[in-house]
């Protein structure tokens, strides 16, 4: 039977990924030399398209890494000297903040109730803040953020870095990158890849930070801090030996993507969310967690469901659906469906029609 | 036209690869949750095959870490409050002193020429160092160390952690694990995997001392602190979504490589690496770079090249055959030639033809 994941992340894969696999395969990329022209070549292609794909202004850099949660570490470890701020309404926003915690910084959080937005206009920034970090997609609860409410931030506090969290809205997210200064994502979520590859995006200012904590002799990290990133993306090379089989692959995916168009993309995922939420506001057995409808995510739509979770999701694998848990002490309440760009119509259609049996 | 990839890593993937990778789309290994069951069998199953395939006791910690460079960073975080003694004798020895100096460290180094051993013998510990730092095999000059004088300075300093970097050793090297504390490798180099992860094995004493730093309110890291990884470990998880597909493929390996015996796969690696120093040793074009036999490297072979390698790795790329360059000032100088379970003797033995045209 075939299966249709609908978690949210890992994922279902792209559905060109298969054959970029056997293609990686046959042309040995898994042997090729990261120090060599042609891993440079995958190298200078993926940050190309990706530039490309989601309009990031050249003068950015960007940085692979192993994963979204080692990109918080070292925004942190590179952005901040002693006070960061934090938006929090779940567990991914809750983790960014505790791991500033861990390394031993100052962080502030502004926490509000899982599944609910931020009054932003009633939040002031204090002075000595130097970074200020949005989670613009809830995985854990599916509230998504309006990007204008971040910009407003770079306006108002022109001297603090902004951080964006994208990892479960990237490509559908339409983020103006150059009100933003660091911005980060994995890729086994939006992109249909196989986890095991963080990407991370940054600003001149950012980098200029980066420089200052150094100057100043502090710890920002070995290889993977900031200026090493750079010395060696200048290069189109990392500084260790990298996952060259999922760059390649992202840069595949990319290329499918530019193809599609991101604005077919994105008009495909609210038609996608639009049904979904249509189904769960109209079915006594469901309750779309996130009441307020202007921040409800597009990519992860969050339920709850009146008989509890656990015997829906066994029923959906019998049919060869499989949907996400609730997030922590949600796990038996919720269900959480991932709407990405390797999810059909027709098989959120087929996806429907079975939670309505 | 096949290709045989004799480069020090990246390098030639185990022959099983290509169908082990097969397998994991066909089984959607990659859209599976880090934290369900079949992905925690799938990590318990990776640790215990690990364990028994290099006799490594129980009682020692397996994480999976994004490569042997982060491996470094995790250890000096981890186990040092400022002071570590690094062994250096060539560019990944020299790394491991330097990541100690970034994370503002005080390490000391003791330094020989690169291509040569150490007279431990002559080498005393200062008392206040907390961590000897070994790399049992120079990828970048292909000196190896004989691990019984590692031993030595266990049986010297109890109350040291000693660290050892197998990277391009493992799993050749016959090493008691019970006489070292720290063991860090990549998989792309003899388990014949695609780049993108590390392994760190700890002792229960690097974790008392990862403990014993955090009780002091010191920084250890965040998700990739010790603590935190042995966290998640007990449940047979790692804190972040991990590259799961390298996981799986390195459970693969590993039982294919205990089907072929550890004793066949060392025996192997000898007779190849005999045929290879015979060779060189045999021909006026060429010269080992290591010259004392008893610590030349049986899995990373560097030789000179009398005429420069440039242009003798052209040609051998002509003929399918792709061998390393030498490393940093040596690159224009040496070949390096990786001898790893995924190379057969037949392989070799066509190498050796080829050079000797």
């Amino acid at each position: 039977m075939k299966k249709y994941f609908f978690t949210p992340g890992p994922s279902q894969l792209f559905p060109t990924i298969s054959k970029h696999i056997k293609n990686a395969v046959n042309y040995n990329i898994s042997s090729i030399s990261h120090r060599g022209q042609q891993f440079k070549q995958i190298f200078k292609n993926t940050v190309d398209s990706l530039k490309k794909l989601l309009n990031i202004p050249d003068t950015y850099y960007v940085f692979f890494l192993s994963s979204a949660t080692e990109a918080m570490e070292r925004i942190i470890e590179n952005c901040v000297e002693k006070y960061s701020f934090h938006f929090v309404n779940g567990a991914f926003s809750k983790k960014f903040f505790e791991i500033a915690s861990d390394l031993k910084k100052e962080p502030f959080e502004y926490e509000v109730d899982y599944g609910k937005g931020f009054n932003f206009n009633a939040i002031a920034i204090p002075k000595k803040i130097e970074l200020i970090c949005f989670t613009h997609n809830e995985t854990s609860t599916g509230v998504a953020l309006n990007v204008n409410d971040i910009y407003k931030f770079k306006k108002l506090y022109p001297n603090k870095l902004i951080a964006v969290d994208i990892v479960s809205s990237v490509p559908y997210v339409d983020l103006n990158y150059s009100l933003v200064d660091i911005i980060f994502f994995s890729v086994q979520k939006g992109f249909g890849l196989p986890a095991g590859l963080g990407v991370l995006i940054i600003s001149p200012q950012a980098l200029e930070k980066s420089k200052y904590l150094a100057n100043k002799n502090l710890n920002i990290g070995s290889h993977h801090s900031f200026i090493e990133l750079v010395n060696y993306a200048q290069k189109n090379q990392t500084p260790e030996t990298p996952n060259v089989f999922a760059i390649y692959l992202l840069e595949k995916v990319i290329n499918d993507m530019l193809k599609i168009g991101i604005n077919n993309i994105r008009k495909n995922t609210d038609i996608k969310a639009k049904l979904l939420y249509k189904f769960l506001d109209n079915n006594d057995g469901f309750k779309p967690f996130v009441e307020k409808k202007s921040v409800r995510s597009k990519t992860v739509i969050t339920s709850e469901v009146k008989i509890g979770s656990q015997e829906i999701i066994k029923k959906l694998i019998r049919k060869g659906f499989i949907v996400g848990n609730g997030y922590g002490i949600y796990k038996d309440k919720h269900i959480r469906i991932a709407n990405f760009p390797a999810h059909t119509i027709q098989s959120v259609k087929g996806l429907i029609t079975q939670l309505s049996i």
